[in-house]
C-alpha cells in the first residue's frame, strides 16, 4: 500500500479556507482516486509554538503508476484548484506504508 | 480525533534504520499510546526528485492532553532512542482530524 502525502507548510502570511478545502477540494480528489482521504489541520508544534505544517493530507493509492495516470488526466484541474484555498505551495511526496 | 504527525526531513546526509524503527521504536511508542502506528516512508517527491520527508509517521491521538502526560512520563526516554535509528531532527506536531 502506498500514499501521497501532501504537506502545507506554514508561513508567516499564509492563508487556508478549509471550509473550501474541506468541501470542495478533497472531495473532488477523493472522487478522482477513489479513496477516502484523511486530513489533519495542525493546532501546534510539540512545545506549543506555531504548527510547522496549517495542514497534512494523506492520500490512499494502489500505486503511484495509477496515481500519476489520473494524474497526467486531472492534475492540470487539481493544481489550479489550489489557489482557491491556500497560498501555500504543498509539499508532495509518494511514500511507501510500512505499518 | 486527533493525532501527532511526526515527519523526518531529508538532508543530504540523512541516516535513517527503518529496520530499527520499526522493530523497536514504533512499537514502543505505539504500546505507549495504545494506538496503531502509520508509518510512511518516502519513495519520491511528486516530480521524482528525492522526497522532502525520509519518513511521515501518524500517531492517532484521542487527546493532547492525554498524550502530553504520557509524554511528561516517557518523553525524555522516547527522544533518546532516536538517535538508535537516524541523525534527523524530527517536525513534531499535533493535529485535529477533519476527515
Amino acid at each position: 500500500m502506498q500514499r501521497v502525502t501532501v504537506a502545507y507548510p506554514n508561513k508567516a502570511d499564509a492563508k487556508f479556507d478549509f471550509d473550501y478545502y474541506m468541501k470542495k477540494h478533497i472531495p473532488f480528489v477523493a472522487g478522482l482516486v477513489g479513496k477516502s482521504i484523511e486530513v489533519g489541520r495542525g493546532i501546534s508544534s510539540a512545545t506549543g509554538s506555531p504548527a510547522a505544517f496549517v495542514c497534512v493530507a494523506a492520500i490512499p493509492i494502489d500505486s503511484v503508476a495509477n496515481f500519476q495516470a489520473m494524474f497526467s488526466k486531472h492534475g492540470a484541474e487539481i493544481l489550479a484548484d489550489i489557489p482557491n484555498y491556500t497560498n501555500i505551495e504543498p509539499i508532495i511526496q509518494f511514500d511507501e506504508i510500512l505499518a
